[in-house]
This record gives C-alpha cells, sequence and structure tokens, in this order.
C-alpha cells in the first residue's frame, strides 16, 4: 500500500530511437507510462517492459497529465496532436521533437490557444544516453509547467529551465551543437595533425579532453568581456593568435592536412584585428561575428 | 639545518610575461633561481622576490643544472646560448620558447651536439596560470632529463611527458591551440546566436561551460574508431548532423549573424558524405581532413 504520491503518469508520443529510449527511462523510473507510434510494432519493446500501447495520440493524451512528443518534426507533430486539440486544456505537453525556434514560438502560441501548458525542450544527448542524469535537457516556455513536472523530467536527464519565451531551448540547442561541431572538427584537425606524426587518437584525446578544461575556463573569463563590450587582452590578444595560427597552418600543411577550418578561423581574427581588436582578447571576435544591427 | 636534498637550482633565460611567470612559480615554490634577459631591468622585480640576476647567460647557464628557456623565438635562444654551448655539457635545458615542430627537432641536434640533455616544451596556459598545479605542460624529448627535472618542472604546472621525438611537444601546442581557437570561435558564434534573441553571454556560456563535458565524452568515444579507421555511427550520423547544421545556418542567418564558421563544418560533413560516410559517426570526418598519404 503506497501512502506517498506515486510517480506521475507520462504518455510519450513518437517511439523513434530518441522516442523510445525516453519511454524506456520514465519506466525504469517506475512511472506508469503509454506510448503512441505512428507504426504500432515500435511499442512491442516498450509494452514487454511495462509500458501500455495506446491505439490513437487521443488515448494516449488521455491516459496522462503529461505529454512527451518526440517526432521526425514539427508537421508530424501537428498531425498526432491537431485532432485531439479540443480535449487537451489542462494537459502538458512537453515538446522534444527538433525543430526551429520559430516552429517552437508557433506551437506554443496553438497551445495557448487551446489551454495547453506547454514546454519546449531539447534533448542534449543521444539516445543511449538518456536516462543519465548528467545529461541535460533544455526547456523553454511557462516556469510553472516546468516546476509541476520537474521529477518526471528528471527520469530524462538534467532538466535545466532557460526562459519563459518557448523559442529559447531551440537557438540553445543551435548554439550548442554549433559549439560541438566546432570542437570536435577542431579535435579532428588537430587529431589528424599529430596522426601524421604516428600519434595515435586515443594518446592523443585524452590530453584534448583535459585541455578542454582550461578552453572551458576561458570562455568563463571571455563571457563577462562579451557582455560589456570590452576585451581586455591581457591574457593573450589577437594579434599573437594570429602569429600562433600561422604556424598551426603551416604544420598542417607541411603534413597534407585539409586547412579550411584553420584558415577561416585566422579569417575572423584578421577581421577582428583590422577592426582594431588586435591587441585585445579572443573573444572581441565576437564583434565580428554579429550581425549589423 | 636542512638535512634533505633542497630544491633543485634553476635559471630562467628570457624574462617577458612568460618568463617572468615561470621565474616567480619557482621562487614561490623555494628553488634558487638565477634570471637573465636582453634588457636587465625586467630582472629587478625577481631580484626583489629573491632571484639573482646573471649578468650573460653564460652566468646563468653556469649558476644551476637546469636552464629554462623562453624566449622570442629560435633565433632569440640560439642567439642568447649558441656562444656558450662548449660549457653546456650535462647541462638540462627546457626550452619552453614557441617554435615550430622543425625547430625543436634543430634544437635536439644542436644540443646532442654539445652533450646538453635538452627537452622541448609547450606551455598550455597564459602567464597569469603559470604555477597553478592543474595549468598543462606538454615536454618531448630524453624521458631520463624529465624525470631527473621533474620535481622543478612540477613547480610550473602540470608537466606531462609525451615522447621521445622533441617535435612531438611543440606538434601538441599547435593541435591542442587549434582545438581551442575552433571550440571558442563555435562558443562565440553561439553567444552571438542567443545574444540576438537577449540572452547574456554570462547566461549562456555555464550551460556552454556543461556541454563541452558532453563533448569530451563523444571525443573519448570516437578517438579508438579513429585509430581503428571505422566509425559506427550507433549515436548519431554525418546525414543527420548535416541537417542539424542546417537548422544552425538557418537561424544565424535569420539573425544576422555571420557563418563562415559552420560553413566549413557544414562542408566538411558533405564531403565525409560524399566519400561514402553518410551513415558514419562525425568521426568519419577525419578522413576528408588527412592528407593523401
Amino acid at each position: 500500500m503506497n501512502m506517498g504520491t506515486g510517480p506521475e503518469a507520462v504518455s510519450v508520443i513518437g517511439l523513434g530511437a530518441m522516442g523510445s529510449a525516453l519511454a524506456a527511462a520514465l519506466l525504469d523510473r517506475g512511472h506508469p507510462t503509454t506510448v503512441w507510434n505512428r507504426t504500432a510494432h515500435k511499442a512491442r519493446p516498450l509494452v514487454e517492459r511495462g509500458a501500455r500501447a495506446a491505439a490513437t495520440p487521443g488515448d494516449a493524451i488521455a491516459a496522462s497529465p503529461l505529454v512527451i512528443a518526440c517526432v521526425l518534426d514539427h508537421a508530424a507533430l501537428h498531425a498526432a496532436v491537431d485532432p485531439y486539440a479540443g480535449t487537451m486544456a489542462g494537459t502538458a505537453l512537453v515538446d522534444l521533437t527538433s525543430g526551429s525556434p520559430g516552429q517552437a514560438r508557433e506551437t506554443a502560441a496553438w497551445a495557448a490557444g487551446h489551454g495547453i501548458d506547454h514546454l519546449d525542450g531539447a534533448i542534449m544527448t543521444t539516445p543511449p544516453g538518456v536516462g543519465r542524469p548528467d545529461m541535460m535537457f533544455l526547456y523553454s516556455g511557462p516556469r510553472a509547467v516546468f516546476d509541476a513536472h520537474r521529477p518526471a523530467l528528471a527520469a530524462l536527464g538534467d532538466p535545466r529551465y532557460l526562459s519563459a519565451d518557448p523559442a529559447t531551448a531551440s537557438l540553445y540547442d543551435s548554439a550548442l551543437l554549433g559549439l560541438m561541431w566546432s570542437a570536435l572538427t577542431g579535435w579532428l584537425h588537430g587529431t589528424a595533425l599529430v596522426g601524421a606524426d604516428a600519434v595515435a587518437a586515443t594518446e592523443f584525446t585524452p590530453v584534448a579532453v583535459d585541455w578542454l578544461t582550461a578552453v572551458a575556463g576561458f570562455m568563463t573569463t571571455y563571457a563577462p568581456q562579451i557582455d560589456a563590450g570590452r576585451y581586455p587582452g591581457d591574457d593573450a590578444t589577437v594579434d599573437v593568435q594570429i602569429a600562433a595560427i600561422g604556424h598551426l597552418i603551416h604544420a598542417a600543411e607541411e603534413r597534407g592536412i585539409d586547412n579550411a577550418l584553420p584558415g577561416v578561423l585566422k579569417s575572423a581574427m584578421e577581421r577582428a584585428r583590422d577592426a582594431g581588436h588586435g591587441g585585445d582578447s579572443h573573444a572581441s571576435v565576437i564583434e565580428v561575428l554579429k550581425g549589423a544591427k
């Protein structure tokens, strides 16, 4: 006999690799979980783990106060839930479907029109990472909706509330993926460079990973410079970095490594220098990336 | 009365911002420290902290079994030490001057010709970070030289021995700086993107810093794929990343952000896809960065 309140009932709409991982993480934490997918056979492994399969999105929506959607795209979301919008007042709809900031705002407006509590979310991990308490999930929309369903969202990973603007999670998603692709491609370029001198990737990478901690420290130092719009170059100036990246480009060239990435980085630094930031910190490069306002 | 062996005597040649920071860190740890600089007044603050000022590089070399050089460039190093090469047999010369892998090999050959114990090193921090035990210093050259002087090198930061090839420290230096510029510029691009929607850099950056931990996890997962030359795309494929970077480019374009960086990242992914890696992990992008062998 359970005198307390048990884990919240949750419905998951969409059982691709990611949706299935979400449902599995909820089941692992004891949430009564209802699942629906356009092609029903995807529900089978989850039903074997204790999920209830809904026959329609409407059945899934009716089964739980919290509905988590993770479908192919924005159009697939609307195709699944629009027919049931009239039944969803008071339901919380957490949309983890990948989409643009504009699409998140559109869904938020649609939800508001039907009295639906809507959060837009972004999953900052791959399906195997779902359920790990250190994997970031970003949310934006009404704070009260986030707070009310936080325990269920914590079953999926580390839930981070960003802002009331529904577009923020999607915008962070793109910004963080951009950081990821930049860092990964920079690391691949470095791995190719040392690899040309017979250093294994597994030898170089632990050093690169430790080095990222120092790089994160530079970001933390530079962030207030950006907000202040002043970039004191008392550690290392753009001029010094331009000289140093020349060494990288030369060493890579000698080893036949593609230099498109360091080329574009150097050109951004040079534009910052030409705009008068030669004696400033590398954070000043943001001035040449930002659009004309 | 000190019955044990005290900290090793060290001489520092070159007292720019970095050389001065090195000497100060040695003094802080109680090393008898002799300093020399081309323009003598740079020694004054260090002498006030207990350093001995040498009148010539030869005096500095004669004063200590370990000589750390950190001068403007390769030519400045030779100008300082060449006249005294005949007196340096058995001296350890640790060269922390910034230079290329080829220059490190040249200095190693010169040192070997005079019976000098030579290490090439790279300082992976800025002068204010010198002396912090978590700041990486990379060394390459004879392992025995590194081991013999490890305690003194540990006064400067976290000493990492890489390889007997004297060029390795310099090559890692370039590779790691390339990773740094890539990550920093990717972070600046993301900061500009969210900044266009009024998110402060100091608000976005802690999330970006946490996210780097996940990115480091991807590197650790991908490194053995690179060594094996096989890139199973079971988490996220190049095809999926190409679609996602399209969203970033679109969102940045709408906000007037410069897209040269994501453009070059996308083009590398597309070349990987065209080479048959569309279903592989992002690590396969290294195949299009590596030179023809």
